[in-house]
């Protein structure tokens, strides 16, 4: 098992994907950008399984095929230059896994970022076609303008998840300035399974 | 793989461990209990790898050797009664991992409970003999008197150690009560390693 750097929500991301992606799933980038996710997504799930790829760049998608193709992983991926608010028209789920991964594209255009009433309703969208046991990971971003009132958005969505159906965790780096990227990890859980822990 | 169930404080720690403790390994159950994680964690290092558990009850740790034995694990443990303020006296570093359960053992006396000064000492030890690239786990429990302000306390010595040397993950499940338990890792990162991830 190869080692993944838990420096950086990226990071932290990553490992709950592993967790809980296999070879053969079908999961969702709801936040392509230049296809760091989509690549990880796309190793892990296989050359059986399916990833599907939003943006609204067409620059970062060119970017993310060309990445893709390079890694042998094009053939597996379905990029889409479209908002992942249109996400439930284009995914045949169930899916196993959706990220996020919240804010503006990295060495691009900071006026083109992900926004509170598309983001909740791609969240939204991610619960229908998500399987039990699936896994939706979010990579909030709060240090550009409109990011604390977008994470704001999403905790209050998760927050409202019924503990019964669904695990939320939110993972913040506590050494470390509150403007720093943090991570929410929302398991949809399979029905009438039974927490295996002693005390909650 | 096996699945690790995320409901729950424990399940959470166990997924950290399981990434960062491999076959060989020697490790640290700072408070053993009836034995739950020190199994998991007697399992993850294997027969050749090694076990210090800690704890102050001598009934918690008859019945961790019994369960211990029953899974064939008991020779690769060695179970120390003793606080694990005492951690840095007994464990021949340095360590993969140390995992702390804090608040009371479940089923026993409610009245032996994990306590800010033990805990913190313990916590300054385990940081001393722990690898670079090792963790330090800790599930804190904050629903019985005094829990609240050990948790406090873990919270103000993580949040006070330098993200340069040490990654520092609070995780919190923010669909339930702010009384329900939660997670902390911290991980003693690699010198001059660097962070694989385009944006903290």
């Amino acid at each position: 098992m190869s080692y993944i750097d838990m420096r950086g929500a990226v990071g932290l991301t990553h490992l709950f994907l592993r967790e809980r992606v296999a070879l053969g799933d079908r999961v969702v980038d709801a936040t392509c950008g230049n296809g760091q996710d989509t690549l990880f997504l796309a190793r892990l799930v296989g050359p059986l399984g399916m990833v599907w790829a939003f943006d609204v760049q067409e620059e970062a998608l060119a970017k993310a095929r060309t990445h893709l193709s390079e890694a042998g992983c094009l053939s597996r991926v379905k990029l889409l230059q479209a908002g992942h608010e249109q996400l439930a028209a284009h995914v045949e789920g169930p899916v196993q896994a959706v990220v996020f991964n919240l804010g503006y594209l990295p060495g691009s255009d900071k006026a083109c970022i992900t926004l509170p009433e598309t983001t909740l309703a791609a969240l939204k969208q991610s619960e229908t076609v998500l399987f039990p046991g699936g896994i939706i990971v979010i990579a909030v971003y709060t240090g550009h303008p409109g990011g604390r009132e977008e994470g704001a958005a999403v905790e209050q969505w998760v927050a409202s998840l019924p503990y019964q159906s669904y695990s939320v965790w939110c993972s913040r780096q506590i050494n470390r300035p509150s403007t720093v990227p943090y991570v929410i990890v929302v398991e949809k859980l399979v029905p009438g399974e039974q927490c295996g822990q002693p005390h909650l």
